[in-house]
């Protein structure tokens, strides 16, 4: 049973309107007493239910998005619907640059419910059991974005990371390539990691490719990891005419490499990215790649996350959204 | 004089406490009260000073930041160090993406202050008279980011632009090119316009090329922009072997065009950036560019707010930190 203002002033051996007045007003409560009522709030994990927040606590229209890395240009384009849509709303966006540090999230979990946020988008990154279960204890609504995690019964939205990873390896397929490697996320990525690992290989599989499926090389996040692993898949696998690479990032690292070691792409390799960046059109050669729809994502985001907040619940648990794969300068037909 | 709480008791006629009530705990007084004094707050734009501050208001532990555009990358650099000087700090930060929208601006000034920030740091935009006036109002500290503004008594964190500028323009006269052209912002824009500018004149005018400070083309923001504004500046001066950008999407922007109309870089044309965002070295060619400490610069703003909510001043008014030219791979000696 979830506890109740009562349950805290009992605890605290205070009254009821002390316990009111700690929450709203802490600086006329002496220190002492205030002491024992937030140890007690802390104790019994204390929240108001809605409908009583809405007459104990203020609403504070505000919400916390928690991202890996604000410098990864993908998360710029999810933060700019997050944003827009929030704006509308008039709700302010509390950014929380993890870095994926675990207790840099649970810091940031406990400031956000200190803060009276109403709400938390977490964006991106594999949703550990300790963090769930201090998102479920501090009782704020919150959706996974990017962060599909079916094993708890999270909201989310996303695309179908499986079905895209597949789509961008036939078309190297369909443009003659049989030499085809792979640059991802560790497998240990829920998101981007295991399911376009899976769509590469469903790929191959389809067009009787398998020799291919372990012609992958794993990179941690920026170019400068992607560099160096495809500098890996080269030397295991020169024969590669077409590498799919698990994001635009990590295409432009592949292409770096190629152009340093002598490779022309497409010329003598073909290279499809991942994300759709606002990068990948200003690269040279522009960059062929999986769209993800991420403005939108991140519009959808915040209205599910606030028909969580008003209804308590949300019509669609797992959303997903449609990808798009885009054919610019960075792909072409194989030529012998 | 500052209005005192006394004041405004008086003007709505209810007690002090009531006053008081009414900012901590605005559920607890019947709504037509309420209003009266949230009026007459509002009539004497009064502010608790810092002392008081801390008594009857809560210290939010929050503030704000205004950036003109998220999926810019110049900000994501400058984000990450105010988000990680703020974290040690324990404060949070909340984004607001103003899209350079004076009303959006001004709205964002009075959302923190309803929301109780503690100060704000508004980046990279020209900070207009409505807009400062509304500041000083709000009574909210605030500092200036790469938005130098002398005429306004405003603490700020920048570069020298004019010197920056000017070395960016040197390095290509000491490369032998004397035919030199030119993509800037605006000149209305006082940070990146006009002192960039003034910086390009300057170094021709050193080296006898006055020739070329018309050789001038004017782009808003983007790469796309930077494409059509290199398009007209190759259409007036046909002969230009080198440009200088005063930022480095607009360098790619000048690249990406140069390459679609068969000049390769930097064989044909030399072209220096300025910022060195992330995908300065991502690029091909690697970009030869200005680089901004831009980390360093939002941690300082995050240190030179606190100084300002603790002491009520700042040692050094306008701070302004180095810059450095790297060269790596779009510049070159002049080929006849």
């Amino acid at each position: 049973m979830k506890p109740t203002i009562r349950d805290v002033a009992k605890l605290a051996g205070v009254s009821i309107s002390t316990v009111s007045r700690v929450m709203n007003a802490p600086e006329t409560v002496v220190p002492e007493k205030r002491q024992r009522v937030q140890e007690a709030i802390e104790r019994l994990r204390y929240k108001p239910n809605a409908f009583a927040r809405g007459l104990i606590y203020k609403k504070s229209d505000t919400f916390g998005v928690m991202i890996p890395d604000i410098e990864n240009p993908y998360y710029a384009g999810l933060l700019r619907g997050i944003q827009d849509a929030a704006a509308e709303m008039n709700h302010s966006v509390i950014i929380c640059n993890t870095d994926r540090d675990r207790s840099r999230m649970l810091a940031y979990v406990r400031n956000l419910f200190e803060k009276q946020a109403d709400g938390i988008i977490f964006a991106s990154d594999s949703l550990h059991r300790e963090l769930y279960d201090e998102l479920k204890r501090s009782r704020l609504p919150f959706v996974l974005v990017s962060t599909d995690a079916p094993e708890y019964d999270a909201p989310s939205v996303d695309i179908d990371n499986e079905q895209a990873a597949c789509e961008a390896v036939r078309h190297l397929i369909e443009l003659g390539h049989r030499e085809i490697g792979m640059i991802g996320f560790p497998v240990g990525n829920t998101i981007s990691g295991a399911p376009r690992l899976a769509g590469f290989r469903r790929a191959l599989a389809e067009a009787g490719l398998d020799h291919c499926a372990s012609h992958v090389e794993f990179a941690a996040h920026r170019f400068e990891d992607a560099c160096e692993a495809a500098g890996r898949l080269f030397v295991r696998a020169p024969q590669i005419t077409a590498v799919f690479a698990a994001s635009d990032e990590f295409a432009m690292g592949v292409i770096a490499y190629a152009r340093d070691h002598g490779r022309s792409v497409p010329d003598q390799l073909s290279v499809v990215g991942f994300d759709d960046i606002r990068m990948a059109r200003m690269f040279i050669p522009r960059l062929t790649t999986v769209e993800q729809p991420v403005y939108q994502i991140g519009v959808r985001a915040v209205h599910k996350l606030h028909e969580l907040m008003v209804n308590g619940e949300v019509s669609v648990l797992h959303e997903r959204l449609p990808h798009r794969l885009i054919v610019r300068e960075s792909t072409a037909g194989l030529r012998v």
